[in-house]
């Protein structure tokens, strides 16, 4: 598995925007066993995404999407940095969805 | 909701044991949506953890649980250290597991 840990900077006061436009997409991601979205405690315009993949090609893969290229061109202009990414390699726990 | 996000530093070359122990007690964690062990890609004796709780309480309930404290107990010995933690409010996502 293939995971990635990353903060995303909300353009100051759309964070809750940019919640409800990552969250819509999360219906069928082929290759997805987590995908959450979280708000920072420590950053009023800071949004945490942790995400688990079959591999890299299943995340690369989701990019192509069309529900995905079109809410990340939604996304776009209300994104003012990504920060503290990290690539993990999950090994079990609660909470990975079967594919 | 409440999430965190951390990263556990084992004693060098000891990784492997403290993943299994850390996986032990994932069997039932009342007011726990998901927990999830992750090797880091950027460092050999790195874990990633990330949890979600109902609550900060639950959280802390559960390390009360006699299964946690004695892998607690048996863990320590292998952590050389704690960093990069981050307290989140979770909103939605895949792998929310109902409780």
């Amino acid at each position: 598995m293939y995971g990635l840990i990353g903060r995303i900077l909300a353009v100051e006061g759309r964070r809750e925007e940019l919640v409800s436009i990552l969250l819509e997409s999360t219906g069928s991601l082929p290759g997805c066993h987590s995908y959450i979205v979280a708000r920072c405690a420590e950053h009023s315009d800071g949004i945490r995404v942790t995400e688990i993949w079959d591999g890299p090609e299943s995340h690369k893969g989701s990019l192509q999407i069309e529900a995905v290229r079109d809410a990340i061109a939604r996304a776009r202009p209300l994104i003012a940095g990504f920060d503290h990414r990290f690539e993990t390699e999950p090994v079990g726990g609660i909470g990975l969805m079967a594919q």
